[in-house]
């Protein structure tokens, strides 16, 4: 399900086809295997943002199989931090980074990512935050203060299918929804980022640090 | 008509009210008069992306009222240069931003943008086309040139309501179709551009030009 028109939604992830074999070779494994990953338009509206960052350094919250990630250092020349707290998913994505040939660009820890964050002292470019919904507040607040200037914290997945608009949802929905309220809530308050809510894919959240106008 | 759920698009505009008061004053007149004007999603986007572009320079491909310019001179420090072909559309801008304060920011060139183009000598950080849609590839292939390296070139209203992606639609439709479709195909494969089709308001195509990962 999604809350964009089905036909519009193929079409667009058709003309996004942003990937190299080697990351559509994994892609398709991912789909094969029923795991959850990032849309081509998705990809594509990183790729392009790592464009314009040109990030030194990237963080990203959910190292899943490390699909995102791998994508993450293809268009950059960045060395990828990322956090995991499940250990035999952390394993297959340390597979996939191998076989890519990118394992020496990446620091793949395991842990809580509530934990994790508050033991880091390096700053990012470009943080991702792709892990367990309910905890995005925390994980952006834990964020903040890791943001180099000039850099960007990017949120996946926070329109919930729409169901934080208001469609129709099961009553379990609701802790969920107001939790995810909360986070975009406080992520556009804050003045010292530049924050734009996108119905892109599931729904993407970026907030740029450094306010040049105020 | 749109290809995003009405409810999501509701509430993601009233998410992204990034508006300051008097443009918001602009924005309500416009609305008032059936002027079309950018949504307060792609307004919001637009302000992340000049956040991190920090542009000198920005080319506007389309005036109109000069609601968007304003916007894009409110979330930067740049110079606007701006394009219209009707004087009259032309004169209701040079008003708004002088009420806005805004002239000294601003050269307001009067004629067919594909003609004004070929003239133009400075570099642009930013170049957003909202214009004919028909002439939406002459537009690009004539900015191309004038984009710096790490700007960006990006065209609003690419996806036609949906139309573009087979939605129901009249038979006069499909040379519009077509138009745009060459438009999106031609940026997508210049490959010193890095290139995201979103959907974002009524379809965003952004280019960032140098590719840094090739």
């Amino acid at each position: 399900m999604s809350f964009i028109d089905v036909n519009v939604e193929r079409y667009v992830d058709k003309k996004n086809d942003v990937l190299p074999e080697r990351l559509a070779a994994l892609r398709r494994q991912a789909i094969g295997a029923h795991v959850p990953i990032i849309s081509d338009q998705v990809s594509a509206f990183l790729a392009a943002q790592l464009a314009l960052i040109k990030p030194r350094r990237i963080l990203e919250i959910g190292t899943a199989i490390g699909y995102s990630g791998a994508l993450l250092l293809h268009y950059s020349t960045a060395h990828l931090t990322t956090i995991e707290s499940d250990a035999a998913v952390r394993q297959r994505a340390l597979d996939n980074f191998d076989a890519l040939g990118l394992t020496a660009r990446v620091t793949a820890l395991l842990g809580d990512a509530s934990a994790v964050l508050t033991t880091l002292t390096e700053q990012y470019d470009f943080v991702f935050i792709d892990a367990g919904k309910a905890h995005y507040l925390d994980y952006f607040k834990k964020a903040e203060r890791l943001v180099a200037p000039n850099g960007v914290i990017v949120a996946d997945n926070v329109l919930l299918r729409g169901y934080l608009a208001g469609e129709p949802h099961p009553r379990r929905q609701r802790t969920a929804n107001g939790r995810m309220e909360n986070f975009i809530n406080y992520a556009r308050h804050q003045r010292d980022f530049q924050t734009a809510l996108l119905t892109i894919g599931d729904g993407i959240l970026i907030s740029v640090k450094g306010n040049q106008h105020e």
